[in-house]
Parts: C-alpha cells; structure tokens; sequence
C-alpha cells in the first residue's frame, strides 16, 4: 500500500483497508481451541493432513501446502517452476510484483517480464510477444503468472475464455502457468463458477484463507503431487516448516468450506461504494471494474489521496490511499450492510467537501 | 534427522524423537481461543505487540519479533548481519548448516567456515584462525555463529565465559555475533543463569517458543530495534508476515512466562535415560556431555542405529536414528517422569538383547 | 538480438549487425604482441594499471577497473549500489534488463522497475514515481540506472540537461546514478561534448573498448576510489580476474586514446543508411532518432523482418532482425563510407522488392 | 593466499609466489599478435573455435568452451551440476571454498559439505557419510568436487585408483563429479598418464591455460555436449562473453599443444627447492606430499612465516606466507634451474639465521 499503518487498531472503525483485516469467527477459535495436532514437518499433523487433502480436493488437484502466507506460497510457486536466471511473465501491477519484496529475484535469481495489461486482464496474445527468443544469451521465459482477482486492478476478474488461452498458447510454448489465487473465491463467485473448474489448467494456485475466507494465517499452494512434494522442501527452506500448525488448519478448514459461499455480499458492499463514489464529480472510477470486494477510484484534478484517507479516518473510516490520487475500498465479513453504508454516507460528504 | 518419520501420529507412545512434538498445554489453547488480535503487518495486533515486547525484556534487548520458525529467525538473522558472498563462521554440526536447507547459501549467499569443537563448544581459539584474511580476492567473515545449547552434540551447553571471550574477540575484529538459541532456555536452567545475562553479548539471539517450551507455532528473534526493523523487511520477503497471529503469540506468551521454570524436570529425565543406557556395554555415551534434555550415543561395534530404533517403536518408544550408528532421545513436556522410567526399562531390555 | 547468429564469418560481407564485430586494428595487434604485462590480480600488470589509470582520467572519476565484458562491468555496478531485494529503475529496453541474463536478479537480487520511455529518454519525472514508497513491506528502491546511447531505442542520446535533472533528483532522493555507457564515446561525438562532462554526475559508468572503440575485449568501470576497490572483489567472484591481462589492456588503451575522434564518420554512415531506407513506403522509421551509428525501422503492413534480414544476407549484407518486424543496422570502424553505399544500394533493392 | 602483494613487480625477482605469474612466451605473443579472429559471442570466432575443438579432443569429451579463469570455469560447473539450495561435497581446502569469493553460496545458492581429507586426497570412503540423507527438510547433495593437483595440500596427486572409486561410487549414488584441473597436467605428468585418460570418469573438467601452461589468460571447461552448451548461458551471465576473444585462444592452443611436455622440470625444480627446505631443523615439511610444482612448509616453534617471506624478498626471493607459519614455493616456466639454485641457496641461508 502506498501509505502505511500508524498503528489504529480499527476498534470503532469501518475498517476499508484490506480484507486482510478480518479478525477469526467464534467457530474458528472454537476449532483452534480443540484442534487435534501434531508435529507437521513429520507429516503428523491430523488438522493439516486434512485441510491439504480438502484443498486439493477443492481445486481438483493432487494435493496442496499449507503455508503462512500467500506470499511464501507464491514465491515457491515461481521457485517449483523456474530455474534461476530466467523470467516470469507477468502483469504490470502483480501482487508478484509490486508486494512480495523482489523475492521472484531474491529467492529465485529470475526477473519479471512485466507486461501491462486493462483492467490487469493478461491475455495469451500480450503474453506471446514476451517470452524471450530461444537464443542462448538472452534470459529464457521460465513461467506465466496470472492474478485473479487482480488486487490493484481493482479486483478485476479474467474470465474463463480468457484463461483457457493462456493454458492452451502455454503448454504448445512449453511453458508452465501459476494462479496468484489470493482471492480466487471472489474471482469464481463472480464468474459463478467452481473454483476447481476455473483454474483447472493452472499447474498450480495459490489461494488465501485469510483476506475475503477470514481465517487468521494462511493460504494454501495446490498442484500435482510432485509439485507439492518439492514445495515441502522450500517451505522448509523459507522457514514455513511449523510445527503443531493445526491450530491454524482448524480455523482454515471452516475458511474453506464455510466461508466463500458468504463473498456476494462483500461484492454487493463494493457496488454500494462504487456507485456512491460514481455519483460524485471529484472522482473518476471505472465502475466496469468494481466486479467483486475492491473499489478503487481517482481523486480528480490531481487530489490528494493520503489527505482525503486522513479525513476519512477522522470521521471513523479507514481506507488506503494506493497511490498519490487513487484511494481503494476493500469489503469483507468484518464490516456488514449497515457499515458499508454508513461509510458511503461519510465518503460522500467528506467528497462533497473537497 | 538421520531417519524420517513415518507418519506415527505418537499416541500411546513415548516419543523421544524431538521436544518439537509437544502439544499445547490447555492453557496454551484457551488462550488462542480468545485473543485479542488484529494484522500484525500493519503491526496492529495487539497479542503480538505484548508477546514481543516481553520477550524484548526478558533477553535485555530492544526489541523482538516473532516468527514462524527458528529457521526463519536464524536465517533472517544471517541476512541481517552479512552480504552476499561473505562466511559465517559456525561448529561442523550447527543447526544453521545441517538442518536449514543451505539458505544461508540461498537466502543470504554466504557461505559457512565450519570449525569442528569438542562437544560443539565453539571457543575464541577456534574461531580466530578461521576468520578471513583481509585481502580482496578472498571471502570475507561476516559473522559468527553460536549454538547453545549445542543440539547435535547432544544439548551441550556453552559456558558464560566462552561466550565472553568470543564476545570479546568478535568485538575487537568488527564481526557480529548470533547465538542460535533454539534451546537456550535449557542452557540457561543448566547453568543456573538468568538468559538475559547469558546472552547479553550476542547481538542478536533466536530462540523458539515451541520445543522445551511447548507453544505450538513460532520462534523469536531479539535484538537492537535498528536490527528488528529490518528483520520485519526479511520476515515478510520470506512469506512470514502473518495477519491475525495474535492466535499464535497468545500460546507463545503462556509458553515465554510459564514453561522455562519446569525444563529443570526435562534434564532430570534425559539424566534418568542417560544414566540406564551407560551401563550398558554395549554403547559408548558420553555422559558428561548430558547436560539438559538430550540424551546421544553410539552402538559399539557399527551397530545398526536405525534397526534399534525400529525395535524400540515396535516396544511403544519413539527415538531417533541421527547417524549410522548413533542413537538420539530428546525429553520434553509430554513425557513425564514414568513415561521416561518406563522407556528406560525398554530401552535396557532392547540393549541387552543386542 | 531476435535472431541468432548461423555461423557466418562476415568475410566478404558488410557486417552490419553490431558493432561488437569490429577486429582489432594493426597497431592493437602490435600493442598486444609487446606489451608490458605482471599479474593482475596482484595489480601487478603495468598496462592494465596504466590503462585503469587513464580511463578515470578521461572521465574525471577516482579510479577505474578493466573488466572482460560490459556485462561484467554493468552487473558489478548494481551489485556495488544496491542489496538483495531491492529494485533498480530502468528504461523498459534497458540492455540490464533484455541482454545481461537476469543477472540483476541471479547475482544482485535485484528487481528491475522497468519504465517506458519515449526514445529510450529516461527522464525524472518518469523516474520519481517509480520509486518505491518507504513502508518496510515494499521492496525499496537501490538504483537508478540510465543508457546513452539506448541501444534498443535506436542508438538515442540522452542531453545532458536530462541527465542533470535525474541527479539532482536521485541525490535528493539519496539514490545513486549508474550509466550504462557501452557506447558513450557516440553519444559524447553526438552531443559535441567532452564524455568527462557529460558523465560527471554518474556514480559510476561502464563503458566498452569493444564495440565502437574498435578493441577486441574489454569494459571499463570508473567511479570513486572506495567503489572501484569493493568493484575488485565482485569482478575477483564474477570470475574476471584475470593474470596477464595487460595483452588485452595493450589494445584498450589505443582504443580509449585513438578510436573515439573517428566516431563521427560511424554516425554519418548510419545517417546515409537511415536516409536511403526512410524513402521507402515499405518502412517506418524515425529520422529523428537516428543520432549515433545505430539504424532501426519497422516494415510496415507486418512485414517479416527474420526473412528480410535472410534476403540481405543473400545479397552480402548483415542485418539483425531485433523483432519480428523491427530491423537494425549499426556501423562501425570495419563498415566504410564505400561499403556503406554499396549496402544502402542492396538494402534499396530489398525494399523495392518487398 | 594469506598475504596479499605489495605491488612488487617481480623484475629480477625469483618469483615463486605462484605459476599465474608466468608471462607470455614470444611464440605466444606472436601468435597473439596474428590470431584469426571473430565475434565469439556469436560463434564466430575461428581461433576460439579451434582451441575449444581441441581441449576437447584432448580430453577425449564432447565439447568445451574457453573462459577468461579458472574461477569461472569451476563456478559455471558448479551452476551446471547443482540447484539452488543443494550441497557440494568438496576437501576442506579446496579451491572452490577457500578461494573463489564463495560464489558457490552467491551464484549457484549451494552450500560446501567440506571433508578434510590427508595430503587433500578425497577418497569415496570419506565422501559417502557427507552425502546429504534423503530426506525432505534437509540440503540434498548435488555434485562432487575433486580437485587435481590440490594447491593448498601442496600440488599433492589424487592417483588414478582413488579417482576411479570416486566415479564408480557417485554414479550409484547419481550425483555428477567435477574436477578442479586448474594444474591436471602437473598431476597428469606426475602419474605419466595421458590428461584423457586420468579424467575419462568425471563429468565435467576444469583447467587453466595459464597458471604452468604459461598463456596469460584463459582456462577451459571441457564436458558433454550438452553441459557445454549450457555452460556458454552462464559464461555470458557472469560476463564471460568476449568478443574477438581469438587473441587469447591464440596463445592458450601454443599453452596446450606445447607446454604440459615441459612441466617435469617444474616438479623437478620444486624437488630441489623441498630437498633443500628438508635439511633445515627449523622447518617441518612433508617431502612425501612434494609431488608436482608446489612445496609448502611449516616453520618450527611458532615461526613467523610473513616476516621469513619478507626477509627472503629483502634477498630477491619472492614466496608465499600461506599461514602464519606456512609458507608456499610454486615453480613454473619463469624460472629455471639457475634461478631455483640461486633460490635454494637463499633460503637455505634465511633458515640458518632463524
């Protein structure tokens, strides 16, 4: 994010920031309280075993990882696929990109073939003219990867059509493709699909249950087999080899079964935002993109973002300003109808004050 | 380990593999259910806040931050202290160059100068020798590396004055030094000390909240604030930077207040299995290097440690195989005192039938 | 290049595919035959000392240091200015990015911040939103680093005024300046200035003895004393430190004292090329950034570049196809006003032919 | 080496620092001065392509590729054989440790498992226990280095035998040995073997055309094809591309057609130098390991080697403090049974005045 934390805790607050914020359900401390466990990198935690196979299962694939973060379970997807010194294709304004420290570089020596894209929507035929020429003193492509929803597109959903020609222009390419999934489950309410239909030519997702599923830590990395057993190796390596993790697993197995049948309401919460902010001519917004829980818009004639997100605050909303001018609204289970429209209220006028 | 697991879950068993098996204590799991938590990377949880600053106070340090594991507290620890293609001077049996997946190499592209120590004591005399020469078509030392209690050499402990003077030496060359102290709770109960003065030299020190002191999840690093701040730039580039981990910290505060005091009962156990096996003549212990809750030896005569290991799990006794002949126990929480007497019977039973 | 080479000796041929093709003149064969030559990674090489000596008087810097490649030269520098996990900002055509290997992630752990600019002309207001925001949990900016001439833009000249308004802004930011200067003696002829003046803001810059200098191997990098002895060690690691090398320097310093007063007659012949093929309707060029010895056009209507540089190639004249419709001429100091003609006769027919 | 130079330039010097000294020869020079030369990086240069034909057929392999050091060529082997986050099995005083910047750890990301093995010879007995167990959270081994001679045990010969029990072992252990050769003709006229012969197992073959082969520059890595090819990727990654790099192959094809004959006078002249060092009761020295060019010895009670080093230069003699005890003779081309006698009768008289 463009502005950082000054540490609110978003107690009394409409808290618009992230759906990183959520905080676990009483069920899910309930689970995290009695959670059978054991030693995970011995393979013996019951909790774990479960959720991987349920992951994988999901997805439709042969198994899954657990990992803290999304962030480790993207940076060993680009590791599983690349060898160091090659490239990875990707949006301008990727996840990959812009928020994972330059670890595709740090971790994995590859550098990112950055390819901008509207609305964040990468398609096969902005991909082809970027894979490296198969001559031996040029970096070599080494994968593709996709974001959906793309997060600073503004939750942007790639539809399936779009996917499956990435899929098919990779695999004659001979080239691997890998979903930044964070928020795959808004991506397939949204497109009113299976999750596991819609990724299912990916070589690998990574999904969070944190953010829009609510769970406190975690996200999961799904693949074939050998994928997921080469990626307990680097799970190791980057220090995400914990031990009783079922405590975590318990409150990611309601996240996952639970959780994102409840997404359509954030969706509809960013709507209400999206088209309060619309109404205002101070704001430029492209309402075609607000397609699940981000609401991203302009503040026109060069207004200044950090300033209005200060005023936001003042009167109790909390919102990031991503940039000098764009503010992003997030929506999630933690703040309800009744929140998103008292927050409209406030936006409004703190819009008309501008 | 020598040997890997073979999905034994542990119950009804003695298990002796690992102090890494222990589960939350009841308390341990009350307190995750109902913590008080929020995004710990907008440094917004307010469990977190508390459990890093007492870990601060308990060592005299700064500051602190939590993480996943002790790997990733270690590591982020080298990269703090070095540049790519430096050494980082350890014993021939650390933790930081058998068990860490060459990250030192991968993450922070350094390289060890591995110095052999009797009972992985590693004093100043050692280490002088193997520090760099001062000649730019050489690698130069970055840091120096300690690990006390010494792990592989069988929970060895460092004494106060060998790390003073290798406080001293590191000083007056200009290198740093870090204590990996995934156990140095168990050093600090062998030698009577508070861990704060043990460790007062170290410029940081990692310790873990799980093993002897049975939290779930998660380790600590401790340190001047300066160092923890760019640790939090290493923790989330490693995919460490959790949401809502006040889940984790609340266990890791109950694990940091209450659970050092009791490892006097873990040393009093390995004693008990140490003491039994030595008067076997079939083995080779050195029994003045059982020190806190690791018990190691050898079968005389290349005798087959994983085929003995095997014979003990057939008995209900878990161990673990850390060599071709060598024999590990490591006691812990969940095996008390008649667990531990039991074990012994079978473990004299199982020598005397070699 | 797009294309790669088939095993063509040139012999015979107008080679015009780079001016990295240039062979050694009489006098640096002679220069090479006696020179005065020690052990250079004792800096014991009296050519190479002189040679290093003079290139850092030329260009008004501390100290300079020969190295093999100009990759060797460019990757030396970002590993000089940055740390793992940073980013270095670059043009989108940047040579760091498209034809050094990935080696700004392979070796310094660096991502590129790729920015398009018009004519490969990186200004700062490009720049300084290209910078990463100070928030710990965002990989911060290292470098800036520019190209003039811009290789893949057509051989641009970056004006001086430009890049003094990118060092003040980096100093402000507290960013250092790398130049990638392989051809800076072409872009010091275009601009009629003094190479020392014009790169006197840079804290470093690379620039080749190949290439247009006409020497058979060599790069040389200047900056401050302290970045030339730390530039030592990482050129020692890259494997560049070589023995005699002082056979090789021989050659540079004719080519550093001699070579760069004729840069001229490379730019007149590149302007005749440009002028013949911009009276085609086949193509599109842009008179405008033909300034130095390089020449690219686009053949219109999708024209195929791969098979036009075939057709050339039939006709005695070597081109490179730099996409698949893009074509690049690039002269040099083996290509003469004459042989110029005759190619710029053949290149005509081509496009008459198209 | 443990001091570093001083600048000396070696005129009138016995130079026994080090056979990288050794200087061009006149046939060198003026096969330098001739040389046919091309774009190398696009394969086009005639000489580079016949020196490379060569070392391969001498080496009785498939193909090779010329590299401006040894360093180089070890590092790119390395690359070749490994992935990140792997182990290299290599003797405690290798030079892949100890003496190329740990770019093991900062280029391939592999960490050195160092076996300390008598007069540096690696025998598969010491090497088999140091092969990583196979096992998810623990560093996997990916190569086997041997080096041949071993500089810092004392130019001492692995013999045929102990090498073929090594390749037999590795290959049911499907792990890739590579040969640090940078003086395998010192060891190949130590054994009286053809060179192709004495590493007909290995997978892939480091060698300098420098060091006692006299060229100024340049060492070549001979192996398969396939890893050849590779090889030429991560030669221009680490800025190893040359251009006219044909001036050099010149004088490396007269290194390795006329050279390696001669070396037995260099083994003879070290003999003699040992021989005289042997009689003094000042030093203790290893005659039995005095195999090939290289004589090192220990200076009795503590004798300060630097300071010995400094008095013989005083006298004309140029050697090496390789400790702080330890001092290194290496005879080579430049100097020749006069000069060594004239050496010998100087030190002989230094020790006396011990």
């Amino acid at each position: 994010m463009y502005q950082g934390s000054d540490g609110v805790m978003g107690a009394g607050f409409v808290d618009l920031r992230s759906d990183t914020v959520t905080k676990p359900t009483a069920a899910m401390r309930e689970a995290m309280a009695s959670a059978e466990v054991g030693d995970d990198v011995y393979g013996e935690d019951p909790t774990i075993n479960r959720l991987e196979k349920r992951a994988a299962e999901v997805f439709g694939k042969e198994a899954s990882i657990f990992v803290p973060t999304g962030t480790m379970g993207n940076q060993i997807a680009i590791r599983l696929h690349t060898e160091h010194g090659q490239e990875v294709i990707c949006e301008a304004r990727a996840h990959v990109l812009d928020w994972e420290m330059a670890m595709t570089a740090a971790f994995s020596g590859c550098q990112h073939r950055a390819v901008t894209a509207e609305r964040g929507i990468l398609t096969w035929e902005l991909i082809k003219p970027a894979i490296g020429a198969k001559i031996y003193y040029r970096a070599q492509t080494g994968l593709i990867c996709l974001e959906n929803t793309h997060n600073m597109a503004g939750g942007t959903v790639t539809p399936l059509a779009v996917m499956e020609e990435v899929w098919e222009g990779a695999k004659a390419a001979g080239l691997p493709v890998h979903l930044d999934g964070a928020r795959v489950f808004n991506a397939a309410t949204a497109l009113g699909m299976d999750v596991g239909v819609m990724t299912h030519g990916f070589d690998t997702v990574n999904f969070c249950l944190s953010k829009g599923l609510g769970a406190p830590v975690g996200s999961m990395l799904v693949g074939t087999r050998k994928h997921i057993e080469r990626a307990r190796m680097f799970r190791k390596a980057l220090g995400g080899g914990m031990r009783q993790a079922g405590v975590l697993a318990a409150a990611g197995l309601i996240a996952l079964e639970e959780m994102p049948k409840r997404l359509g309401e954030d969706h509809a919460h960013a709507r209400l935002l999206a088209e309060c902010v619309a109404k205002s001519d101070k704001v430029a917004i492209d309402l075609g993109a607000v397609q699940t829980n981000i609401v991203i818009f302009e503040l026109k004639g060069g207004g200044d973002a950090p300033g209005f997100v200060a005023g936001l605050k003042a009167q109790g909303v909390l919102a990031s300003a991503i940039g000098p001018h764009a503010v992003r609204f997030v929506t999630h289970f933690d703040v309800d109808r009744e929140a998103c429209e008292r927050a409209a209220g406030i936006v409004w006028a703190a819009l008309g004050a501008l």
